[in-house]
């Protein structure tokens, strides 16, 4: 029986890419678009790539049926959203993309966002979607909130370790190179072509970044006392992809066993053998995740690095694995697709 | 009912693309893998992007067990590729994605390649595999023959003028540009990243290019008569796609109005509307061509403008495209995939 | 002795590679930097690679000191440029990047830019800025135009051929390659890395691209009666860097004759061998121009391709060539710079 | 006075690259070049962008007149470098490019190359070429060993601090993102651009790459005591550049001030405002470092970025620079080419 979706905020790269995915997805229909600033317009004219699938027009939110719907994916700015899903029918289950929901604590949202949530208690309700942590809760939540994809490639380096001991919580280094479609498809400056391409270099340096937030928050409850990460983005020229490099204090052997064993039956979650490094491209535009442990020479130091796709399995994919649960359809439902390389 | 395929040749980009379309392809899956030099590899040490997927351990030919296949892909080299398919059983079905049985006649073969054909009888068999224009005999054939990336995307651009006689045969040009990967997985000096990327430069100019044997039999064949095309294909800095842009002299209405009606009912084939051009970036990933028309300001003359990928449409797409009707499948299976962009 | 410049608009490309070009120049001084909606920032905030570099703070141009001025360079976005220069004082040289003094004739100019001229009288003075073509004039010249970028590359593969008669003026296509960096700093979606990368397309097809207007003016001033020449440019990947492919009906030794004759003594200048063909990437940073010429199968027509970089000698580099000239400099003065690859 | 040079080794990037940089050098002349491969080649051929340049032929090194030189640059592999020196007039000044006279300890030379070095009477008389720390050595030695690109970057960053004593050195973390140009124009799977393009992937993972035997020889000569780094490089896809992103315990004030305080006087290297970080677009085709010191929100640690060009400061513009020490010339001649950008 065919599910019919909802995807709100249709016109951001994370929208296109839940449209893109859903296009062989064997339950899941596009019943219905919204893009504000874009209401009228056909999917092609935003989305050109998309114009061979058959896709509604894009539509106000406020224009959109929703009774009929199964499940909407929020794919709206941050703030917008918490807006939005505010004023969605109770009944409606909703996969919110944006930061909004992210973080539990409306002390924690206001020091990361800078204002008071508009809807703390949805806040409250919400369940964290990164979904080999949480699918218990995942397959009864009503709203549950994707992480930030950066956040998402750490955490599947750094979680099983730190419920395993195995690593000392307070000298975490968190080096990470992100492509570019994570910073979305606003016109700023430091994302044309000309300036972007051909070079390197870190932004929101010295723990500022807000991701950090999620960190914060998910690796306090497993360590069960603070935890602060060091953690440096960096924006390199390539459209999707994030490598994380991870410095650890642990022993390799034991951080490699830890992972291992943690994700051995995890369908999208692979670890590489040891010693063994991943790559952004060998998981370009599909919902893998792979994950490498290297001993450092220095002993009783590890480095883990861990490649994702920030559209599919950092977010959109990441999504659909969610509300495949949500709906009670196969988790892998869609996402086999295979990595595109070259 | 699954079919069994085996693809030979893969430890090349076609070969990988092969394995990729497939992955989720309803009815095909891969049993058999060789690759000579690779042979006793996993696949996932050749292409670590595969690695994800369940696939055959690569092979030497000579060792694989072909009697149980519904269907061998032979992405082999040109020239090997004859030798090969001439020791393959005689009720094997072969899609073949080299060069080797594009041609037709045996003199034009030695004359683009530079010797005598080794299999002139099977050279004979082999059907063009241009799917929209040799449906019915691909459905019936035991040999197709993939054609070659740049010949597909300029056919798609000309065949329905050239059989309308809506353009003049002595004027026509097509400036093609076309990605890296259509020069495969070789170790080449001008391949390299340093020297590809952020620049631009034609290649085998003047008529050298072998893909002009296709266009001679082909369009010579539709106009009952000589028609040499000029061709100046172009490397630029991307791993994907091809973009034809081809110079006519003709009406550019009838030129699009030919364009449309032709191929109105061809599910990977949208002509966009007239002035409209198309983007590679649009189609990556994808079995799907777009094409787009536009009148010159030069009264009498139009520009074709035609986009595809070249891995998956260009070859390996339109191998599977090919293998759904030599098998009886929907022509479309596995092939739906959405383009991926950004 | 040093002579002092300024750079008007020297917040955009044009204007950063000046400032680039100048830093090595012998005789060349910046003293004054005009930037309106960055006065008062340094040039490092608004370009860091310009950072180690001695320059002046950026400043509104009536605020400027322009007496002690031996030449501005104007490189201000179109139709502004008419403005400023028509309040600079009458004895100040000027070279102007922009296109407003491109066209000598009235019409013509509100043809391609859709308003009428605010300076006319300004125009008829300008001396079109193509050195090699005009080098006399622009030797005792006020006010230099500087030519676009695409424009001066189709005029370098055609200029002496059409001068020559050696082809036919009915039958000339300049199918064009662009890098982004010929767009300028402006934000527009197309620019972004997200979209610009791994991909290509046309734009600006049909005619309707203002360099046409050059193209007409020149062409048919050489001509003697109306020359329109096809011109489809197309945005590849790449920063820097303009490939002309020009297809003409004539002799192709008589071809190459005719451009080896005509540049032989030009420093800049450069063509290959009969059958060789450049690339961008081999004049990247530099003034250099490369010129193939290639003879196609097709007997009675030629393939001519001209690469530049169009920031350098497409805009920078030539305004500085014609500045050299002005102000009876070596022509060549701080221009030898060679190209930069990889 | 002209000085005349030879490069030996010419036909590689750092061939290239010093002849880039000598074109417009005041001081130096190209008298000789040497490639065994390609002897009797025009440089034209070998790299088409230098073909602007009057340059001598290609010979074997035993073909050249060695007699009238007063400094060769050394710019082959490694070991095929130490053969070929020894073999040189010991009246010849030279400046080696290659790794092989980087260390002084013929042990730590024999650890991380793998086999004894050839000439170690050399190796005990070369100077290591990181000018800003050993010019007055390098003024009146007669061969020097450039630096590896990497072992620079990290060396900028570090040095000043570990001589300060502001940092714990047993808690340096280097996490480097370097561009393909460091990896040579050798024919490699891995440096298609099909491959490297649109991914990032570290290499040389866990201390093994050998530059890390220049930062043990140079970090524990200044701390008097053994010091080992942790060092991750990871190949983006640019083809210039490398970040050195670098995590240290230790305040960042003091930090910073150290390092400013040790920069102030040296032209070529910057650090930039406090909390300000690098990027390598900035200093592209440039011998210029930048760097940029941040606070962590973990109280005690700091992050040190230091970005240059690979080609430029990090081998073929520091051995210029050495050159003119060597030579009695200003240091800075022929060096003050701006960063290309974009």
């Amino acid at each position: 029986m065919t599910r019919k979706i909802a995807i709100l905020g249709a016109s951001g790269y994370t929208g296109a890419e839940l449209a893109r995915l859903i296009a062989t997805h064997p339950e899941l229909e596009v019943a219905a678009l919204s893009g504000d600033r874009k209401a009228g317009m056909e999917m092609a004219e935003v989305f050109p790539h998309l114009g061979d699938l058959a896709l509604p027009r894009l539509a106000r939110i406020e224009d959109l049926d929703l009774s009929a719907l199964d499940l909407a994916f929020c794919a709206l700015p941050h703030a917008t959203s918490q807006a939005v899903i505010k004023a969605l029918p109770r009944d409606l289950k909703v996969v919110d993309l944006s930061a909004d929901f992210r973080l539990r604590d409306p002390s924690d949202y206001e020091t990361w966002y800078g204002k008071p949530h508009a809807a703390p208690e949805l806040q409250k309700e919400a369940v964290y979607g990164l979904t080999e942590f949480y699918r218990a809760q995942i397959r009864t939540a009503r709203l549950v909130a994707g992480t930030g994809c950066n956040a998402a490639a750490g955490q599947y380096a750094l979680r099983p370790l730190l419920e395993a001991g195995v690593i000392d919580p307070d000298r975490i280094v968190i080096d990470l190179k992100a492509g570019v479609s994570g910073a979305g498809r606003a016109l700023k400056e430091n994302l044309l072509h000309a300036e972007l391409s051909e070079g390197t270099h870190p932004y929101a340096t010295g723990g500022t970044h807000r991701h950090l937030g999620e960190f914060d928050q998910e690796f306090s409850a497993i360590a069960g006392r603070p935890v602060r990460v060091q953690f440096t983005p960096h924006l390199v020229p390539m459209n999707r992809g994030i490598l994380a490099t991870v410095y650890v204090d642990g022993d390799p052997e034991a951080v490699h066993r830890t992972l291992s064993a943690r994700y051995r039956d995890e369908l999208f979650l692979r670890v590489l053998p040891f010693g063994a490094t991943p790559s952004t491209r060998h998981v370009r535009g599909s919902n893998f995740v792979h994950i490498g442990v290297v001993g450092d020479r220095v002993p009783g130091r590890a480095i883990v690095v861990a490649a994702l796709d920030n559209l599919a399995k950092g977010s959109s994919g990441q999504a659909i694995q969610n509300a495949n649960l949500m709906l009670g359809l196969a988790e892998s439902a869609g996402l086999m697709l295979a990595p595109v390389f070259p």
